[in-house]
């Protein structure tokens, strides 16, 4: 059964006033006005959001009914980081099983009421031995960008490259939450958060919702001419901690994630015209470009250096901004992720369209690699 | 597509010492060895859980997986309390696309460390604005109950006789929290929580699991000579806010959702041998029973007192002990239910056996009604 995604919806990244049911609700009606599809087609919503120790409400369900004024199947998923990626694919196997014609799928968090607080709050996303041990994500992922420059060679400055592209990237990303062009030098130059990773090597504390709506081919075809396929979607979970991994410069849940949505799609690294990958980190952005096949392992500092991940490039990364520059409201940006492919494919993405996009692919990541969720989309 | 139920495993509902990964993986380890069933055969696993406020942990999917020793797809569900049965539904969902075989589906919480702000943390599946006026769910369910009586003529003695009745339905319950027999004086003599409820009309904080392994009919028979069916499932979503619903003694989401599940099956409350309903507070167990349709309105009160509700009745409400004396490990509780269906439609019921049981009803209740799970189980 083909699936297609029809619509797309994405708050301005940043801080807001709203109620995260405000927030949700504006995003998923947005959705509904912009697809001229009616609440009443919607089959079942389903709501990605990481923590209710953001926002202390843990029945979003309901939350989001009240607020659409409807009575409706409406559904939390959750995995962590990687929740945007895990309600997609929930909505894609509800779609498979023809029970549903239509099924929104909006990703919500706000986090800036706990700036305070919010890499405490992250850290429960990992092992309760490595928060017992004082280690919270910047130095999970320290461990993992030290392991990597000792093992391949790559540099501060190579990972430092990546948050300027996406910054850069995200200058004509009118929804980002940062337009502000940065340079190598204010990477290096910004406070050490978790050495080797600086203030500009770390996603951002940001409030924002994105939805998308599923259909059946059939539905999709009634409400648009340029609908995207849904190709084949991927869900993995292995290790919580990184002691168990074999090694600390590979995520191995990415890696098979990726073999299932190549082998579903039938299509392989080389196909794909743009990705959205997971750079809560820098360093997250070159692991999952070797796990997914981009380049052997090792290899991505030098794509980055030769600009192959640029929008001009041969296999343009975080055309968005990413999470390092659109932002990284956790639930929403699985679906993020998406919204941007869906309008690369169409080729509504304006100063930052990738020329003649066919295929794209998102990597949603949970936690230090526990779970990942890769999507494979085409026009 | 037929859904088997073919396999249940439950925890000593009550405290433990155990992290909720272990908790949750001995319950799923329990089942596979009963069923007999590889965790290899397993193409997913879904996670109910309430709350990450209990326990400091926001990524129970990788969790788990690694407790287990497993790289899988692995997704948590929520949906307040009623997160057992949307989970449920979700795997329901996925067999019936055809995509998976086998899938195991695990309850769990752990509450008893946080005893002391349990409530507070409960009451995140309220609204925010009933948590700013003070309103936390035992005030809420007194709201219910005062209206109750005030319309039907419902007292104080024939809600207590419900918490009476599933105290002693749990003295053979083997892995109820409470083997404790109490009377309508001791409900009555008991401290006032929010008038009229007493501390013996509300469930208790527990620490638990509950675990169902759900499969493609071929599979089942494989595995076992006594199969359930799960005939039909619905969830829907309505108002969060008591205020926002019409009247205070009737919960609109649980009508709705009975009406849809007895309209898939094609059965009627009537063909009902037994059930599970989700008895918080003692008149939550009333009101479900009315909006059911196993009576009339107002009529829940006669069933209570003729006795038509006990073990031996004409509808036996929670022969398991229900939420009061089994416990309440809140994400435990939707899968807790359908355990003791599954066991009542296939005679294992030992002493709290309902005789000649045919077709079971689950129904779970999340916050104060603002989400329902309706399951029907047949042999």
């Amino acid at each position: 059964m083909n699936i297609c995604i029809n619509g797309t919806s994405h708050t301005r990244f940043g801080t807001t006033n709203e109620g995260i049911g405000e927030l949700a609700a504006r995003c998923c009606t947005r959705l509904l006005d912009d697809t001229n599809l009616s609440i009443d087609e919607v089959g079942s919503i389903y709501i990605s959001n990481f923590s209710s120790h953001f926002c202390a409400q843990c029945h979003l369900p309901a939350l989001l009914t009240s607020e659409l004024g409807v009575t409706k199947e409406s559904t939390r998923v959750e995995a962590a980081c990687a929740s945007g990626g895990a309600a997609l694919k929930q909505a894609s196997i509800a779609l498979s099983s023809g029970l549903y014609d239509a099924i929104v799928v909006v990703g919500v968090e706000k986090m800036s009421a706990r700036s305070q607080d919010a890499t405490s709050i992250l850290s429960y996303a990992g092992s309760e031995e490595e928060r017992r041990h004082g280690v919270t994500f910047p130095g999970l992922f320290a461990l993992m960008a030290r392991s990597h420059f000792h093992e391949f060679g790559t540099s501060e400055v190579d990972i430092a490259k990546v948050a300027v592209k996406n910054h850069r990237n995200a200058l004509s990303n009118p929804n980002a939450q940062f337009h502000k062009s940065i340079t190598v030098d204010d990477v290096l130059n910004s406070r050490v958060i978790a050495s080797p990773l600086k203030l500009l090597d770390c996603s951002p504390i940001t409030d924002g919702a994105a939805a998308v709506l599923l259909s059946s081919e059939e539905v999709a075809r009634r409400l648009t001419d340029t609908p995207v396929y849904l190709t084949a979607i991927a869900q993995v979970s292995d290790h919580l901690s990184l002691k168990n991994r074999e090694t600390l410069t590979s995520m191995p849940a990415v890696i098979k994630a990726a073999e299932q949505a190549f082998d579903v799609s039938g299509l392989t690294p080389q196909d794909v015209d743009v990705a959205e990958l997971h750079d809560c980190f820098t360093i997250a952005e070159l692991i999952e470009m070797e796990d997914i096949g981009f380049c052997e392992r090792g290899a991505a500092r030098e794509l980055i250096n030769e600009g192959a991940t640029e929008i001009d490039g041969e296999i343009p990364v975080n055309p968005s901004g990413g999470l390092k520059a659109r932002g990284h409201p956790v639930g929403a940006t699985g679906i993020a992720q998406i919204v941007e492919i869906v309008r690369q494919l169409r080729g509504e993405a304006a100063q930052r369209q990738v020329p003649d996009a066919e295929i794209g692919l998102c990597c949603n990541v949970g936690g230090a690699g526990g779970t990942a969720v890769v999507s494979v989309l085409s026009r």
